[in-house]
């Protein structure tokens, strides 16, 4: 009888501990569910290089401080598993950005990565400011979709390569801590 | 005796249930918690309609390519329950939107929904590509207030009416995940 | 017997309660787990107070109606304990904001908060429409990094001072109800 029971109770936990752990959302921030690195390469136009140009500016610097305030730009920059910028793009990076430092560089971000390769499809949404100066800047990704469904994390970026007003290399460190 | 305690362990499990239940976050990605269908109308400023545009241009296409890259719009766009533009509206879309495609049309979209009828008050933001050319697009909606305080989904959308640089209408089909 | 076997039944229940509460996302929107009030203030850039301006226009309002619509203006704005505006800074909003209202003075906006002070570091990015005249108005807050990760939330604003277009000062009545 009492062995009896004690299957019954078994079997309560383990249906209770598997529906529990089928509709609660349950994350470790020590450790990210998926984490990779992707590298963004942007080439802006210069009015003369539109066949592989990945950004353009729509509003020049305003000529407040020396660090190009009020700059706009938009982006479509390919990005890749590698920091050769000649690698097979894994998605696209789209949005804009604008400095907005007027004492020193600084920039704010929003982009959305839309992945559409055979291994992922979907997107994330990466949002914040860019101390540029900094070694390194984290930016939050807000949401997802596609194969990024509902996802959430940060992003770390770090500066690899920077070619005057031509060229930047930024390596994008993705630790997402909400994944369905 | 058996009896007794099977029944102390049942009142534990239905109380840990109840308390698991209230405290944590469950959802399930197979069936949102709110699903609704709004469309929304985007009258834009051409110069002449002040009294009934909903959207204006605040930076001109820059001449880049063929698909009005570079061109900035704001919008207080009304939302519909059906595609009639003349319906009542039940929410305003507030935010912007920009092209972004070199060499295809794609646009770039945050949009904020506030909702103050006598069914709902509050907002959701919702933002991401919008690769106008498919014939389904989504987009992430990142967060809310009011009645839709803490909320998170996505948003599918679909054009369903577009005249020439004068009108369009978007099905908006919005999945809500996170509900409260 | 009965008695070792309620013994076990216990420690697992306990156990189970445990890794539950250690995995599962848990919140109370009665009671945010983080609260507290911030003020923000914006000095317009006027052309000639370039030493202590935090905010400057980058595209003028383009002159449809009488609420500034079209107006897009970046901020990188110092946040205070109190409401006085010499106070030491704890925090700086970093992004932008436009006005979007054909028929009364609207606004939208999204801000970064980065916290850079030895009590707190970290960023939250605050977005949504901001219905000026309202007395109070709620935005989201979508994520956050560092002290800040993974949060999010809601802000209330309230308009303490404006002295035309020079100057304004806004309560931020920030509730996280995600904290980690």
């Amino acid at each position: 009888m009492a062995n009896q029971l004690y299957k019954q109770v078994l079997f309560f936990f383990f249906f209770f501990l598997s529906v529990s752990l089928l509709q609660s959302k349950s994350f470790n921030l020590k450790k990210p569910c998926k984490h990779f690195v992707l590298y963004v390469h942007d080439i802006a136009y210069d009015g003369d290089n539109k066949a592989n140009a990945t950004s353009a500016t729509i509003l020049n610097p305003m000529g407040l401080g020396d660090f190009d305030f009020g700059q706009l730009v938009l982006v479509d920059n390919p990005l890749t598993m590698d920091q050769n910028y000649l690698s097979e793009p894994v998605a696209r990076a789209q949005g804009f950005f604008f400095y907005n430092g007027m004492t020193n560089y600084n920039s704010w971000i929003t982009w959305t990565l839309v992945f559409n390769s055979t291994q992922h499809k979907g997107t994330m949404t990466i949002m914040g400011a860019n101390p540029i100066m900094e070694p390194t800047r984290v930016l939050s990704i807000v949401g997802g979709t596609g194969d990024f469904l509902m996802t959430r994390g940060i992003v770390t970026l770090k500066t690899k390569l920077v070619q005057g007003n031509k060229y930047f290399c930024l390596e994008m460190n993705i630790k997402l801590y909400e994944c369905y």
